[in-house]
């Protein structure tokens, strides 16, 4: 029996094909986000790559940033679409922290996997992707090195402005002043992580803690994200999936209550 | 007997010279703010126009962001000579809404002129003269006649975000959908006033209101607050001097206690 998660997001969207609410058929990523042909792209991909069309499909939820933009079965917060596909992809996990182009959330998860509570920044730049951006134009680094770069630091030269645009600015002196680009990355991971530290120690950061959101892919966020919270921080190259795979999962379960 | 008031700001330079701490003998003020030669080319001018030297200072108090970087009799928090300079500006005034460069503040000033109070932000770039420098930036509109622009506007733009980077990236938005550039520039005249009047009411909001720092000489800006608060609120020529003319003020009563 299949069932259809969508991830509508502000700059990607996620589609996932799943049998029995249990395994994952076929999934499709693409970096065009609500207001795009984005949606039709990933959808056309996944059903193709599952070998199955439309009418396969027992019942198709939508979630993220612009789920009412897509006209499935229902709709369901990306916050609990979220948890339960973090669970889905870590097994156990207590804390999902979820870095994303332009906002950042800490989410508490039960026993079972349900959301307990959450912590939600989408108003400030800072410890959101957009701050690595910002600094990514600034410095002229490709972002998907940013990982990289840090990796190579001899010292991390400290960006004591937690404000994106001030921390620009701070940015723009320490490379008038010689400062070394790849330090100046460690420090810019640093503020970017404990920025979100302070968002997570108001949940409370329960052990298993993994990452997710676009941002769980730059190692250098996730090894200084470690050191501010002191615990070890799982990631996986299916994260981006995870809202997608609780809405396909959350399917499954909506349409057994309601057969 | 003459004193001296120096305000060493981010952004700008002051220099007051005064004499019995109660005419303002003459002033200088220069774009160029702390770790430059700002303070030397304003001390330098003040002097001359006065036709007096360093010799004839009986005392010399320093203020603002920069203050510890001149090597005068005495330095006193900005917030105090602030609240001084506004009082001797303005006369009766109780409560001073002070925007400059990269920071805002909002001063309660009891019957006498003292500092009972306040609230400041210089962590976030929203609501503060960076804000509108941003927004000049993406505007290609010099910030002079930001005040000129908003009083041409048919409407306002609402700008959504608060952050400035969000809101950055809406005005470049609005431009791509053909809004006006006087109307974009009086939404984000609302947007700082909006930002600034939450501040305010922290504080408590008592007239008689002045407006002081580099932003008061947005007109736009003024407008905005004063129909955000529900008040009137007086502006000078001269409020960028206030925090000067206070540690002018302050160096005189110091000088004859100490006498
Ligand atoms: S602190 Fe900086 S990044 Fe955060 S809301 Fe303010 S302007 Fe935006």
């Amino acid at each position: 029996m299949y069932t259809l998660g969508i991830d509508i997001g502000s700059t990607s969207s996620k589609c996932v094909v799943m049998a029995d609410g249990s395994d994952v058929v076929s999934s499709a990523i693409i970096e065009k986000g609500a207001g795009t042909d984005g949606v039709d792209i990933v959808l056309e991909k996944a059903l193709g790559d599952a070998g199955i069309t439309m009418d396969d499909i027992k019942m198709t939820i939508s979630t993220g940033y612009g789920r009412k933009s897509y006209n499935g079965d229902k709709d369901m917060s990306e916050l609990s679409c979220h948890a339960k596909g973090g669970a889905y992809i870590f097994g156990e996990v207590a804390t999902i922290i979820d870095i994303g182009g332009q906002d950042a959330k800490v989410l508490r998860l039960d026993k079972n996997g349900q959301l307990q509570n959450f912590v939600m920044n989408d108003k400030c730049a800072a410890g959101t992707g957009r701050f690595l951006e910002v600094m990514a134009n600034v410095l002229h680094v490709d972002l998907n090195e940013f990982g990289e770069y840090d990796a190579q630091a001899t010292e991390r030269t400290p960006i004591s402005s937690t404000c994106t645009v001030f921390a620009e600015s701070e940015v723009i002196s320490c490379l008038a002043n010689n400062a070394d680009v790849k330090n100046i990355i460690k420090g810019i991971h640093y503020s970017v992580a404990s920025r979100v530290a302070g968002q997570a120690k108001r949940v409370g950061v329960v052990p298993p803690v993994v990452m997710t959101g676009g941002v769980s892919r730059n190692s250098g966020v996730v090894r200084a994200l470690e050191e501010e919270l002191d615990t070890s921080i799982a990631v996986s190259e299916d994260s981006q999936l995870a809202g997608a795979i609780g809405a396909a999962i959350y399917a499954y379960e909506s349409y057994l209550k309601n057969k």
